[in-house]
This record gives structure tokens, sequence and C-alpha cells, in this order.
């Protein structure tokens, strides 16, 4: 993990959000998950999330969901942290975060808390 | 599977409807294309879609579609029709396809009629 990997360059501005980039990173059990354990606003440190993978795996999913614009990560020392970008994506997309997070479906990855 | 699903072996049925699913199969421009042009509500045949793309790859895109519940297609002698499935994509993700038709976007194919 470079200093690099969380700066501001790497998450796209509201306006460059892009709606079939955004729906391609919620295609995923765990990226759905991530998104509900992050829907109460709060930011989270990475080591807190109990998910059911690898670490490298978590940090590829983290990874597709801050390039898509749908969270924004930030280092603290050697810790990461990230949160949802909630009102940027009511900004471009309404109702969107909305009905993927009321939509009750099996093949959401339930992720914890450690 | 009750007789009022509807599904067959191509289509779904409604409460299988999966949502990494759904989200991936809309994750494509010209599949967000084909979704707005049938948001109309009417049955189009395939034949008359002006996409910019080969009869084959068409056929792909409709058919990724289809797997995942979001058209109907059905076969007249020759002829392929399709249709959206709004009412059951609603009834499984209540304002999902609303938020997505009302997304404003550049990266959606604008897909015509011949």
């Amino acid at each position: 993990m470079t200093p690099t990997d969380h700066a501001d360059a790497k998450h796209p501005a509201t306006e460059d959000l892009s709606l079939p980039r955004v729906l391609s990173a919620l295609s995923d059990p765990l990226r759905l998950g991530i998104v509900h354990l992050l829907s109460d606003g709060q930011e989270r440190q990475w080591g807190e999330l109990d998910a059911p993978v690898s670490k490298s795996t978590l940090s590829h999913h983290m990874k597709t969901l801050r390039s898509a614009g749908i969270t924004r990560t930030r280092d603290e020392g050697t810790r990461c942290y990230v949160h949802l970008r909630s009102d940027d994506l009511d900004e471009r997309f309404p109702g969107l975060l909305a009905s993927v997070l009321r939509a009750d479906s099996e093949d959401i990855t339930p992720i914890g808390l450690k």
C-alpha cells in the first residue's frame, strides 16, 4: 500500500461518475455487503470489517468501489479508512443507492464488524 | 415456482431475480440503451432495434438481459420479440429500474428504431 493509493486522483469527481461503472461495482455480493455496512454513514477502518475473504481480496473489492466513486478511502498512518459517498451518488443518480439498499436479496454477503 | 410466475427455462421467476445479477446485466452502455428504449412498455421486434452492433452481439446482450430477468423474449415464427419486465423488477427491487432510467449518464448508448 503506497500513500498514493488513496490520493484524490483515485477518486472520480461526482460529475464524472459513470452509471455503467457504478452498477458494475455494485454487482457483486461482497461489495453489496460492504455498501450495506457503510450505509449508516460511519467511516470504518478496513481492519474493522469482518469479511469472509483475504486481505488482498478485500483490498481489490475496496479499489473497485473507490474507483467507481462509491466509496472514499483515506490513510491515517498505516491505517486505511473508508466511507460511502452517499451524497455524491444521490446527487448524480437520485434514488439509486436507496433502491439498492432497500432491495431484499439473498445474494448479498453479510459483512460485520470485528 | 407457481403457475403465476411465468418462469421457464429461459426466464427466471420474479422471486428468483438476483440483485447482483440484475445490476451486472444493467452495467453496460448498450444494454442500458436497450432498457431505455423498452421503458415505454412496448414490445419490440429485435429487427426494429437500431443498435450499433452486429446481430450476434445484439443477441448476446439480449440473452444477458433475459437471463437476468430484465426482459422477456418470445419467438413468433422466425421473429424474436422483447419487452421489459418492469412490473417484475419493481416487485422484486422497488424503485431500482426507475432510478436507473432517471439517471443522467453519458455512458448510455442511444438505441433507436429503424
